[in-house]
Order: structure tokens, then C-alpha cells, then sequence
């Protein structure tokens, strides 16, 4: 035996290890320090490559169909996620978090819960008392569902007044986003806390922040409760559509979460785009994308943070569910796709809402023909003349003249789309409550059917389609980047996502359990 | 230096590459001898997780919501495939196979050729090259657009017959599936061949099988080409669910074709679930979905196959782009599926079309409540009388009611569902083809009125809704087992996978361009 022939090949087979470890470095990676955890509430594969499209628009491919890649797309790590709750193939947000947060399945609307309504620990206590800070993000209320399940336990998801009296109780270090759905606890029931969940708040030495000024005044290390400045629907941030200069968004709101998390120990941060899913509820494709739009920007300040600490750093994107039956595609335009007419669209369903409420309130007794104008101010949709509407018949009967005048009547509605949207406006005006199993339901949901209806006709002229107003059982993708983040490749259920950022963590069932 | 340390040190370090090498295994494994590559035509996430959970149905799990998975999700290696063409956000199967097949973008219809219609080789001609045997294997007529674009090179799929010589001028080793759509020219524009192409097949060597029994003969080696015995629409295999004993399935044809195909030298074999994308375009779930379980099938042969040949078998599973816009969610149903639904269906589409035309020939002023009968035997939904209609609407505006007489009409159809049924059947006894750009074209595409809207209303029932009867731009799963299977992780245009076949199969550009 000689010992230089040995040396010589222990070198080899270092070499060889070193190899082999650049070529699957993730699994061999230590545990992830700063984990983003970033939850695109509605989102599936319909959604982001819609937006992948409209990208491809805005930067200037408007003659080539193509796509240009989100963030999160271009991560290494790419996963199938089955979103399933214990009662229905289509869960609700709150089951849906709560199977990412504590890694197993509940019923629709439990928070934190086990399916007995039993709390369970959620990866963000577990990641607290393992020593990471923990921020809390959302574009919707801060007692909503998704970021709910990170931090509380409740056994509906509506019992709002005991959810926000959480926030304190959790200690957690950064929550960012919407207000409160009920602080005062006015719908709450049985023996509540008595004080309100602001004072709670400010009683637990935390700063609570309701304007700009306070918000970039955060320093680092400071507990800190963000409440956007401005305020839209059921005490969510507004639209993206919507914005206003000044208002905050949801990459200002993770930056100055890094900020204030950022620690030797590490941070764990869950950043929520909550609206996706609102627009989708309400079949308005146009504010999705905005709002997913802004999501890649919040995720752009994680990566921006991952450059500094490349080793430590795991982001992961995914999605609860899919939302509204979303496709790229439509019956009416068959292999073509005009996503172009999206931008005629400038305010999201909501705003509309209430720029119809205020035309009605004062023109009680307008006709479609005077209400047309908001049409075309907000939709891009044109109403024809008779004389617009037999021509277009025209070129429906004889396919050369189509051919002719291609291209004139492309924001034009058509002759039963006029019908539909006239019945439409003249359903909001009767105003009530549109009963489920009638025809009604089927075409405005719970939405008001004017607004619905302009939805559904724009993005039928884009080309693309819907099949609900609820969530669907389609499953979701789930990315990831960094530190062990190929962990995350595979199908597999959103339990899974629990128990890989875990491992991820080096976060053991005995800290889950204590 | 003690010889003695060096070799327990050189002992630990061989265990840990052992260890390494478990870990990531596919990353250093050798060249892919046996390569099978399965395309579920017009099969992405939806048509995926809906077969999943009738799985669960029929595993008996009727009372619990959750999946049973494929043998294709179980795969170690998932990613999502983008699919769009170069003219369009939304591919045909043409674009696609040739993206896959080719490995670059091409216009819709185009196979096997570049934008501007040069042939470009293909993965199937450069295994051939390489000395790998090859196969064709597709449940619909041999010279369709997936088949096609791994062994012709056509300006357009239409082109049938000069596609269809191509198949002995290929040299390919097994081709199964349907029959030829214009074997004999008839629908041939200017100078082609003149023989048939049975007759080219025929003198180039191949055994031509057309029985079971000749189909069961069919000996290792030799050259042969397969024709479904039993023949539906469009020269296709029968759909699943009008299967009759003695039928070939995709799964005979998958066995036989290892069998034929298998030699020390490897061999590739492309498989293609062709009328799962026919049964979308229809809007039929239950064709559809009993042809997914029948490709699953086939992939369990290759499965076998590759538990004999672990270290040298890759399979791929991918679809070309999604069809019909399908989701797992319907506005009328909400967060509720019942997929159990499906199970009244008894026929395809296709083969009710054949029903109903029978019927209308022996009863041209039939009435609607006559051919009622049809509508139980066949999708298993019931005609309400008036008392029924009237009991039903009380449940409507009465919640109370309704939870009291829950279940008692589940497959009677709706008030509205009647009138759209009543519509239908009107339309399709008027005849006459169906225009583009009216609301009618939205209803029935270029369906059977009558037969799609029963389409239409089980799946609603059943929780299932569509958007198109076209493809749409939705992104597909591509998943991976065995050999290099690694290399199908990630988000990636589906040229990518013609890519990752190459590279899986050690074919160098060098062999792509001889």
C-alpha cells in the first residue's frame, strides 16, 4: 500500500465531492435564514402566464404573441401544489393558509385550526421561537384569512374582533398592510376582550403607523403595525389600478419590512398580494394583472435582498388557489388573444362600483343610452349605432366584406353583447338580491350586473374567459429561490409547502410542539 | 502519513459520494437508451386534477373531497411548459409538436418545418440516425399534427396524403393508432405520389396490421404499422367510454410497441392521447376524462418496462396546451364539485351525435319531450314535469325549503337549463350551420346544439366549467421518471423539451444537421 497513492486519490475524490456538491448544492445548503413567503391569493398558472403576456405588451411585443417571464417564473425551483380542503376539492383562503401555515388540512374558514377546531402551531410562531423575527404583509385587511392563518387560531375565519386581538399576543415583529375589519368588535360574539384591538395593539409596545411620514420614519427593530394610508374595499389597501401618487404598495411595504426585520438571527416574512383573488372573484382580468404586477415588484425587493445575502436567503412564491376559472382563451375568439384591450380599462370593478353608484344616485330614472358615456370612459367598449350594428351584421352574413372592414368595430359591442350588457344595466337598476340557482346568478354572481357584465365583455374581446365567481380546484404552481429551494421542486400537496420550509429552516417538530 | 488513515478517510469519502450520488442520481446518470414521450393532446393542470379526483370517486371515496394521483404526477421531475406558437398566444397541436419535436417555434399548422416551411429534423429522426428504433403510437388517425411532426415535414397539417407517405420514407420502426384521413390522395392538391399510401407502406417493408389477431402476431423486429381494427370519427380509435371488448386501447398498442421496438441499441417511442384534446374542443369531461385513464394505463406499460430498465429508461409525460378552458369550478356550483355527476354518462359526444341522428332520421318532427328519454339513458339527467318545475322554483326563493328537500332534484334540470335545452334541440333539428360572431357560436361552437348543451349541463352539475371549444395559451405540466429525468424541473417553452431530450439522450447538433 502506498500512502502517495492514497493521498492522490482522497484529492480525486474531494474533487469529486466538490463537484458533485456545486451540482446539487441546494440539497446540501445550510438552513435558511431570511425566508420570504409570498402567497399570490388566487393565483394559478391562468393568472401568471396572462400576465407573462401582458408584459410581453407593455414592452413594446405588440405585433409578436410571446411571453416575457415574471420574477418568480425564472426561479430554479418549480412546483405543482394540489390546494384541496378536508370538505371540498375547492378550499376556501383560510383552509388553504392554514395547510401552507401548520401543514395540515382543515375545514373551509378555519384559521390556524385542525379540522376538531384545535389550534396548531403555524411555521411563523414556530420560526419566532426559534429566534427569527416575523413581518406579516398584505394588501387586504390584517385580520384576513391568509395572513390570519400565520398568526392566530380561530375557528372562522370571521370571527375578525378575535383574530385582530392576535396580532398582539403573537409578538411578532412587522405586520403591513390593510386595517382592521372589525376593531371595535361590534360583530363579535359571547365574551370578547373589552378593549378595543387598536388599544391592544398600542398597549403591547407596538407603533402603529397610518401615514407615509410614520411609515418611512420606521427604524429598524422597531415593533411595528402598518395600516395603509388609503383605504378601498372591505378595509383593503386599493387596487393597483386604483393607486394614486403617494399611495403605498405592497413592494414599500416589503421593503420597509426587510428593514425593520433585517437581523442577525434572521427573519421570516409571509407577503401576501390578497386582491388577485378579489379581481378574480369578480371576473375583472385588468385589475388581477395590475395587482400581480405589483406583486412582481414586492418580490423584486426580496431578490434585491437575496443578492446581499445569496447563501442565507430562501424566497418562496406560490399561490392558495386559483380563482375564478380563469383561461386564456374564449369561445368567442377561438386561437386568437387580444389582451391590448385590457389597457382601455382604467379603473378596477370597485372603483367603477362607485363611479355607477354616484351616476345613479343622480339619475335615478337614466336610461342605458345616458349612461353609455361610462362606458367608454372606463372600458374602452363603444356602443354602436344602428347604422354601426347592421354593419356589423353585415359582415357576420358575408365573410369577405368581414374581411373589408376588419379591425373597425373591435371595441364596438356586438349586437347580443348590447343586449346583454342593456339587461345588465337594467337588473342594477332595478336593484335586490339576485337569488343562486336562477339564470342571474349565472351571469352576475353576487356582483353588480352592470359592472359584471362590462368585465365579462372586455375580457371576452381579450379573449379571455371565466367559468365562476368562487375559487377553483385547479392547482397552483409554487417557486422558489435560494437556500434549499430545491426542496420545492415536484407536485405535490400545499401540506408540503409547510413541511419543506421546515426543513428549509432547520425548524424541528419539537420547537412545533412546544 | 499513515497508510491505514488514508484508507478509512478514502472509505468515508466513497460513502459519501454513494450518499451524493442517491441524492441527486439523475443528474449524473448516463445517456437515455429507452425513451418514451407521452403527449396528452390538449391535457394540462385542470384536465390533470379533475381525473384525479374521479379517481378518488372511484377508489370509493365518495364522501371525502381529495385526489388520487396519477402515475404521471407521482413522477420525481415536474415543470410547466409554455406553449405558444409564433403567430399566436394559443398554439395548434401542429406548433406545438413541432416546438417539441423540433425544438423551435413554428406557425400554426405547421410540422416539422420552421416559420418559413424548410423541414427541420426532428428528436424521432435523429434517434433514428443515432441507432435507436423508433415509434409512433397516437389514439387518432396516423397522419394528424402530433403523429406527424416527429417523422413528416408538411407547409400544412391538412396536407394528409404527403404526410402519410412520409411514414415509409421514414424508416421508423412501429407505427399504432387510427387509420389515415386521405390514404389515397383524394384531397391532394398538384403533382404528389401517386400510389396510395397503403401501397408505399406496404412496399417499403411493413407488415400492416388491421385485426387483433394479426395485431397479437406481431413479432419482435419486425416493421409494421398499426390500424385500429374499430375506427370512430376521423379515422380515429374509439374514445374510452364507447370502447367494446376486443378493442385495441392506447395501452395494447403502448405494450406491443415495446415489444416490437425493444433491441440492445435503445429505442424511442412517442405516445399521444390524441382525443383527450377532441373531447375538450367538445366540452365533454366524462370522453375526456376516461381517455386520460386510458393513457394512464399506457404509461404503466412504460413503467413496467422501466422497472427492468431503471438505469436506461426516461419517460417523459407532457401535454401540447391546454383545451376547452376547462376548470374545476363552475359559477353555479361554487366552492362544491360533484364530479359523481359525470358517472350518468354513458357515451361520448360523438357517439350520442350518432344516437340522436338516428333518432332525428326516424322522427323528423320529433318534439323535444320525445327525445326526452334520450337525455336520461345517455347523461342521465331528468326532464322535470310542472309540478317538479314549480316545487323547484319555491326552492329557490325559500332556503328553508330547499335544505329540506336537498338532493330530491339534483339531476332534474333547471328551469333555465329546460329553456337552454329546449333551444338546443330546436336548433339542431332547424340544421344549419352555426356563424361566427353570434351568440349561437358562443352556445354551440360547431357542435351538435342538442349534444353539446347536454354536455354543457351535466358538467355544470357537476361543477366542471369550459370557456372555449378551442386550445388555450394555459401553460401544461411536462413531468419525468427515470434516466436524466432531472433535467424536466423548472418553467420552461415547451422547445425546451426537445432540448432536455437531446441532452437526455447524448444527440448532438452534430447528428440534428447530417
Amino acid at each position: 500500500m502506498r500512502p502517495h497513492g492514497w493521498s492522490q486519490m482522497a484529492r480525486r475524490l474531494v474533487l469529486a465531492i466538490v463537484l458533485q456538491a456545486v451540482l446539487c448544492s441546494a440539497v446540501l445548503a445550510g438552513q435558511a435564514k431570511y425566508v420570504f413567503l409570498f402567497i399570490g391569493d388566487g393565483m394559478s398558472t391562468p393568472q401568471i402566464n396572462v400576465v407573462e403576456a401582458y408584459k410581453a405588451l407593455l414592452a413594446g411585443k405588440t405585433a409578436l404573441p410571446g411571453i416575457e417571464m415574471l420574477n418568480f417564473t425564472q426561479f430554479p425551483a418549480q412546483g405543482v401544489t394540489t390546494t384541496y380542503s378536508t370538505e371540498s376539492l375547492i378550499t376556501d383562503s383560510a383552509a388553504a393558509a392554514t395547510a401552507v401555515a401548520c401543514g395540515l388540512k382543515t375545514y373551509n374558514a378555519g384559521v390556524g385550526v385542525d379540522p376538531d377546531g384545535k389550534a396548531v402551531p403555524t411555521i411563523a410562531e414556530m420560526a419566532k421561537k426559534a429566534g427569527y423575527k416575523v413581518g406579516i404583509v398584505t394588501t387586504v385587511s390584517l385580520d384576513h384569512a391568509t395572513p390570519a392563518a400565520f398568526y392566530a387560531h380561530a375557528k372562522s375565519r370571521k370571527d375578525y374582533f378575535e383574530i385582530g386581538h392576535q396580532i398582539p399576543k403573537s409578538g411578532f415583529d412587522y405586520f403591513a398592510g390593510g386595517g382592521f375589519l372589525d376593531p371595535e368588535g361590534k360583530k363579535a360574539k359571547g365574551d370578547g376582550p373589552k378593549e378595543t384591538v387598536m388599544d391592544a395593539i398600542s398597549k403591547a409596545g407596538y407603533t402603529i403607523v397610518r401615514d407615509r411620514q410614520g411609515f418611512e420614519a420606521l427604524k429598524p427593530g422597531t415593533k411595528a403595525v402598518v395600516i395603509s394610508p388609503r383605504l378601498q374595499d372591505a378595509s383593503a389597501m386599493p387596487y393597483s389600478i386604483d393607486m394614486q401618487p403617494g399611495d403605498l404598495t405592497l413592494a414599500d411595504l416589503t421593503a420597509k419590512g426587510i428593514e425593520v426585520l433585517d437581523n442577525p438571527k434572521g427573519f421570516f416574512m409571509m407577503i401576501e398580494s390578497g386582491k388577485v383573488d378579489w379581481a378574480c372573484h369578480a371576473n375583472d382580468a385588468a385589475a388581477a394583472i395590475h395587482d400581480m404586477l405589483a406583486f412582481e415588484k414586492a418580490i423584486d425587493k426580496a431578490l434585491q435582498f437575496a443578492a446581499k445575502h445569496p447563501k442565507d436567503t430562501l424566497i418562496i412564491v406560490t399561490g392558495d388557489h386559483e380563482t375564478g376559472g380563469m383561461s386564456i382563451g374564449f369561445a368567442g375568439t377561438k386561437y386568437s388573444t387580444y389582451l391590448q384591450h385590457l389597457m382601455h380599462q382604467n379603473v378596477s370593478h370597485v372603483a367603477f362600483n362607485e363611479i355607477f353608484n354616484k351616476w345613479r344616485q343622480a339619475n335615478p330614472n337614466g336610461t342605458f343610452e345616458q349612461a353609455a358615456a361610462l362606458v367608454t370612459a372606463h372600458f374602452g367598449l363603444k356602443v354602436p349605432t344602428a347604422e354601426e350594428l347592421a354593419d356589423m351584421a353585415k359582415a357576420v352574413e358575408d365573410k369577405d366584406y368581414a374581411k373589408q372592414i376588419k379591425g373597425k368595430y373591435t371595441l364596438h359591442l356586438k349586437e347580443y353583447e348590447l343586449a346583454d350588457l342593456k339587461a345588465a344595466f337594467a337588473r342594477s337598476m332595478q336593484g335586490g338580491k339576485i337569488q343562486e340557482g336562477t339564470r342571474d346568478y349565472l351571469l352576475y354572481g353576487e356582483y353588480e350586473p352592470f359592472t359584471v357584465t362590462l368585465s365579462h365583455i372586455l375580457n371576452a374581446k381579450s379573449g379571455i374567459g371565466w367559468t365562476s365567481y368562487a375559487h377553483t380546484g385547479v392547482p397552483v404552481i409554487t417557486t422558489a429561490y435560494g437556500a434549499n429551494a430545491n426542496l420545492f421542486h415536484g407536485y405535490y400537496d400545499n401540506t408540503g409547502i409547510f413541511s419543506k420550509l421546515q426543513q428549509s429552516m432547520g425548524l424541528s417538530k419539537a420547537v412545533a410542539s412546544r
